[in-house]
């Protein structure tokens, strides 16, 4: 078959500045799904979209081109409007746990896709599979049954959508070509898209344990997402979050389902309540519905949905969560305001306590993970403990105490924690 | 085998517009080499390469390095001294032919490692096979003994010599990454480097008919070569050359022989011998020997090591060169003074007649070409042949004749054509 382009011509075009044309887009992504386009070719390219960055109209066609690669789902016969939320990741962010029932029982369908976790930052699939039974893989029609009864659902992305997406990412992952806010925002948008949501909130972190440090390039981030929703019709709103310290007071996959579940009973860390009312506001509304979800958490509406969407998947959701075997207090040094506790830091230890994974074929440890018994802006006296290391592998502890070297500071000054929502992007 | 460096860190780095250390640059060529480094994250480096350039003393490193994949020749037992010339490539560029005798001629040896043509601009070789019976491969004591014998070599470079250039080279013309002067530099030079000789002139062209189109892109990748081969210990110099319009009055493969054995008698176009002059002083100088290479073109010297040339490598001096079948003249519409003749459209015209191939499996026709009956600066008349093509395929003549399309211009005003040596790098 004779190809309308040059793979040469396109990373030219690119490399020199120049913009794409919709024909060149979808034939470069379309050929590289084929393999007609090699590996070091959209290497090339990926690195002058890195250094060229992509215009607004090219982006929505690029990631246009991604959603086409793949099928996409439709959930508009549903009978009720639908709403995800997509988090860029953090520490201790266990939000879409509490945040899918919470919105489902206030009459919105939650289609959330989630992923496992690489690194420091825990994945949805991880958490939620530490409930004994529960399983992550459903077919279309399982995920479309699940909605129509329970209104949520959290499972694995099958391998149809966004077929390009996967294989761009894992060449990039190669190729020093992550970090590139074009083609971040186009890889989440085009799965997001593909999922059929009619309405997305996007959480995107900025601190040290977010995939974006600073303030501007997660608002860089935010506005390019939601500019990319807007080119194809999905509502799309972004929330700035703080991960500069852990959300929540624990991280690690059991440890976080019991948190969650606390959220679900009213209770629960501030931070965590907050932003998972904030998040459940901005899908409502995007969504068309008028409802206070602090309600649903007050009257175990939300609760119910989690039991019934837990018990859909094959979950127990009254069984008993694992503990990790072995435990290990960290206590303060010195009396004061604990003034940071910092995400990444926690995050490394969690992961190195068994939590997380460092290659995709790893397994993770139920129990393992951090326990936090402070958070910035509370007062802590020396030999308190800070912070309770879980791990099955008390061999672990050593490198996991490394991590959290210099993780925290106690100040004499008084400190005011800042808000877990930092700014917000429509 | 544990790697020293990791391929993303070295992209990453070069990325963020830092410099590489020797160390990461000895090991990324080397395990690219060795296909540890993958084609993709070789793709991804070429383009950061392209954009954030490379320093000297980074680049002096990348050649060194490029240079050590391979074998490298030793002719500094000769007892004389050794010199070579490369040239970026031009339309009509026959120099190599009686520079190489030349300069043996007077004493210096010239080990010649050359290439066959690609796209517009002809290739050495394939000039030469047009002489029945000469062969282009030689072994490398093949190569050493004449040049003990004969004092000049022409002949294809072996496979050993800079085994990643090779491998990189072929990556960068599928990725975008060919027009970089960092990554030309280094490919031209650790080739010629790893040819073992102790004096290099360089021929950079730039004009129409070149890879370089303007002066300062030629200045600065002469300037780029000049600082590698010092950094190399291998005394470099550059000359910048006219390509705006063709050197001499041929452009195709036995045509050009036959031009470059008038120059060896004594004859030939002023330009040709000019150049040819220029360079074999440089490579005198260069070497350290003291001679008047024009002397040795009038008193036929230098014709007698072409002839002895040509004999070791089998060819037959003295046999007849091949013509092609047809030929097609293109006449002056006009009578005045021709200001204008443009190399590439002129190179363009002699590749399409068959001079030159496409594809590196295509064969080329030796008696095609282009043969100029007049050069910038000339007077014409109208109706009088300006050149003739000639070809054995006559289907081709159409085809070549819309390339020179435009290609010239007559002028009433009187029109002095620029010397051929536009500046020098040392």
């Amino acid at each position: 078959m004779s190809e309308p382009f040059d793979a040469v011509d396109v990373i030219k075009a690119k490399r020199d500045g120049g913009r794409l044309s919709e024909a060149q887009i979808d034939w470069v992504i379309d050929a590289y799904t084929r393999g007609v386009v090699a590996e070091e070719q959209m290497a090339a390219l990926a690195m002058a979209v890195f250094w060229r960055g992509l215009e607004p109209a090219e982006l929505a066609r690029w990631t246009l081109a991604m959603l086409n690669s793949g099928e996409r789902l439709d959930f508009s016969g549903l009978g009720r409007p639908t709403a995800d939320k997509h988090s860029t990741g953090g520490v201790g962010d266990k939000i879409t746990l509490p945040l899918g029932p919470l919105v489902a029982s206030c009459g919105v369908a939650v289609p959330q896709l989630s992923g496992r976790g690489l690194g420091h930052t825990g994945g949805t699939l991880d958490k939620l599979e530490s409930i004994p039974g529960w399983r992550a893989a459903l077919t279309n029609q399982e995920m479309r049954r699940q909605l129509a009864d329970v209104g949520a659902v959290i499972c694995q992305a099958g391998s149809g959508l966004a077929p390009a997406d996967r294989k761009l990412y894992a060449l990039r992952d190669v190729t020093g070509t992550v970090d590139c806010i074009p083609l971040i925002a186009s890889s989440i948008m085009s799965k997001k898209i593909a999922e059929g949501t009619a309405a997305l909130v996007l959480d995107v972190k900025c601190g040290s344990g977010a995939f974006m440090r600073d303030f501007d390039s997660a608002h860089e981030l935010a506005r390019t997402m939601v500019g990319i929703g807007a080119a194809h019709g999905v509502a799309t709103t972004a929330l700035i979050t703080d991960m500069s310290t852990p959300l929540g007071l624990t991280a690690g996959n059991a440890l976080e389902v019991r948190e969650s579940v606390e959220v679900l009973a009213g209770g629960g860390p501030k931070d965590v309540v907050d932003l998972t009312l904030a998040l459940a506001r901005e899908m409502l509304a995007s969504a068309g519905v008028e409802a206070d979800p602090a309600d649903n958490l007050a009257n175990g509406k939300a609760m119910d949905v989690w039991r019934r969407m837990i018990a859909a998947q094959g979950g127990d959701p009254a069984a008993e969560l694992p503990w990790a075997k072995h435990t290990h207090d960290v206590v303060a040094e010195a009396s004061g305001t604990l003034a940071r506790l910092d995400a990444l830091q926690v995050g490394v230890a969690a992961w190195r306590l068994g939590a997380g994974r460092a290659r995709k074929e790893d397994p993770v440890q139920a129990g393992a993970g951090v326990v936090m018994h402070a958070k910035p802006g509370d007062q802590v006296s020396a030999g308190q403990p800070l912070m309770t290391l879980h791990t099955d592998t008390p061999d672990r502890f050593e490198r996991a105490l490394e991590a959290l070297d210099g993780a925290w500071t106690i100040s004499q000054e008084p400190f005011e924690a800042s808000p877990v929502v930092l700014d917000r992007v429509a």
